[in-house]
């Protein structure tokens, strides 16, 4: 069947015609759900036994900010073959793919239920204890399993060839590496910070530190990554995370993913300057984000490590001293990563509703220049990183320092 | 037409049925003058002109050391596919193919003419004073035009999926990344050195260092790599070379083919111990040798840094500092690589004819120990290393010191 975008309608006659999904003859309904953006995300329930599938499809152009430009189709099979790798190693922690349909860029996945995005959870001032420990563990076993530490090189290299994902790649090469840090014209800022942009734009040290990181991002292909890997990627619930929306999956540096979760918790712990008034309570929540920026590292590093001791297949792993080097050089590609992805949120093209939500310009402008100062000073300090409280200690410091500087608190 | 192994006879019909080649009727004979031990190589010719063609298959196993194993005939495609593409950036420097054939995994080229394989022309003490222009020449255009560099981003990542080559990088990652660093059944050294071998299969901050340099082997996509350009990989005369046999090209870091270049001069450097017996003669060589070297590196890096300058496509290279800060790394990696390449070919499965070629086995370990010695000092002191002179004075040392420990003068 060539590629059409499907109604509800069909939506509906599509999932009847997989085998085992529904009983013959079920009463189903069908809500499209998804924001219009870039796919079509349709509900289908079956009224009488409460069960649900979600049917995404892609479409064939991407639209942000009014703009439509034409996106690869192919990223329905990445998305559809990364969920099926992610969930053979943490089928908690990912949605299982019932049927992927290559001609109309269609994947047929279980319905996770009742959780909500996380970055509305923390905008919402919620507690995720479970999180750290879930994200931890998604991170360390779909990195481990796809690197050459645990996967057979064949596998690997056959892996590699599967996710070239070259236009994907291409958005996150543009989006989060260049654009934010020049004059370019899909930048999208509040104009009350064009003064700290543009002294971005001028820091040489700071561009030299992004386009090392960018060249990394570029050549070095360590893992599976999910490639896209913040708050608004994850669907949670008091007891539950799922992982969702690897369209940008790409084989590259393990630390872009982790520094992707921390970046989007200090997007959080920025905008918590203009999200929450109660000063004691904004102190409180931020104790919280900064807990677990810190208890993420920890369960990832303390699952990665013992994967690593116990199920790496590659010989040279077991050489003295690797690991603990490996380690090292990761967390700070991770404060590295971390850094770009928080000023390419508030200097590039796709902003958070961590920050955008802040009505006043004044305020969420403020709050922004705390965002750039993290981020800067996570890129450029990341070579003294060495434990996760280097990374929590720096924003602290950094914070501190803002609030005396602004008179702000 | 099913892959079968083709007679010298048949390789004539071959040719015949390609159109342009020669003229209808020619004369044409024909000569396998492989080894036999991985591909068929038929010179064909035609009497009365004199045109030459080289007719190159590969077989589905390799012989090594008498033991025969299954090889992927999809090298052929491998080998001919980067053949026109280097050809592509240094046209001179690198056969023509006229023809690919990937059933019969065949390939039908230019022939290269009067040239002798250069390993031949080093332990013979011939002087190839353009050798350093040539080679500096092809790394630097071939590396340059398929880095992040030097192409599209989209035309890298479709060749990273053309080049995984799974079956021929497993040899490397074998047998220059692990086996010769622990007690493997491919290996195969002379008895006599057996102490300085097993010193370094204890010696644990060696072993760390090479399984970093492994570890960059198997991740870093940085350009596509000739993958082993040993001295026996090229084809020299008094004006020209011809590097062949790419078979092993992969997507990998651009300090691996360097320093394979600068291993296999110094690995004649250690045979010269044994190869020229009058010791003026020996010192003039090896001042030549070291010369060659710190050539190479010039060469190369002086036309790569100003291909980097004048044609780098990819935005982020232009930021101040990115270039003097990528070569840095790059020669350390360089030197890191050369150690690895002198110390497989010393203890591993396959020796080199510098050091084989010394017909008295005391005279050769003697010279084994010394390049074992160079190998070394390569990986431990890279770190050290941001200049060839850094490289040759290391070499120099340890030299010396080698001969003052063995007074072997």
């Amino acid at each position: 069947m060539a590629y059409r975008s499907l109604t509800e309608q069909e939506a509906v006659e599509y999932v009847r015609g997989i085998p085992g999904l529904f009983t013959e003859g079920a009463q189903l309904t069908s809500q499209e759900i998804g924001d219009g953006n870039l796919n079509l995300v349709f509900d289908i329930r079956e009224e009488a036994t409460g069960k649900r599938v979600i049917v995404k499809q892609a479409l064939p152009y991407a639209r942000v900010v009014g703009e439509s430009w034409p996106l690869t189709l192919d990223r329905a099979r990445i998305e559809s073959e990364a969920l099926q790798i992610q969930h053979k190693y943490v089928p908690d922690l990912v949605p299982q793919v019932y049927h992927f349909d290559p001609e109309l860029a269609l994947t047929v996945m279980e319905h996770v239920g009742d959780h909500i995005i996380m970055r509305r959870g923390l905008i919402e001032g919620n507690i995720y204890p479970l999180f750290a420990k879930q994200i931890g563990r998604f991170l360390a076993h779909t990195l481990f399993y796809t690197s050459d530490l645990g996967a057979h090189p064949y596998e690997k290299k056959a892996l590699v060839g599967r996710f070239l994902n070259p236009e994907l790649c291409k958005i996150t090469e543009d989006l989060v590496f260049t654009d934010p840090y020049e004059d370019a014209p899909t930048n999208n800022f509040n104009p009350l910070i064009r003064r700290e942009v543009e002294a971005i734009w001028k820091n040489k040290p700071l561009k030299l530190e992004i386009a090392k990181l960018k060249y990394d991002f570029l050549t070095r292909a360590e893992a599976l990554l999910h490639g896209d890997l913040h708050t608004g990627s994850i669907f949670i619930s008091p007891t539950s995370l799922k992982a969702i929306d690897p369209e940008f999956a790409y084989y590259g540096p393990i630390g872009f993913d982790i520094g992707a979760v921390i970046a989007n918790l200090l997007l959080n712990f920025a905008g918590q300057h203009g999200l929450q008034p109660d000063r004691e309570k904004r102190e409180a929540y931020r104790e919280y984000l900064l807990e677990t920026v810190e208890n993420v590292w920890s369960e990832f590093v303390s699952q990665f490590v013992s994967l690593w001791h116990k199920q790496a297949k590659e010989r040279s792993a077991h050489v003295e001293g690797l690991w603990e080097s490996y380690v090292n050089r990761l967390i700070q590609d991770t404060a590295g990563y971390a850094g770009c992805k928080i000023l390419r949120r508030v200097i590039g093209l796709a902003g958070v509703a961590d920050l955008k939500e802040i009505a006043d310009d004044q305020t969420r402008a403020e709050a922004e220049r705390l965002a750039l100062e993290i981020g800067q000073a996570l890129i450029l300090e990341r070579g003294h990183v060495q434990a996760s409280t280097d990374i929590t200690d720096l924003v602290r410091t950094v914070t501190a320092r803002y609030y005396e500087g602004a008179a702000l608190v």
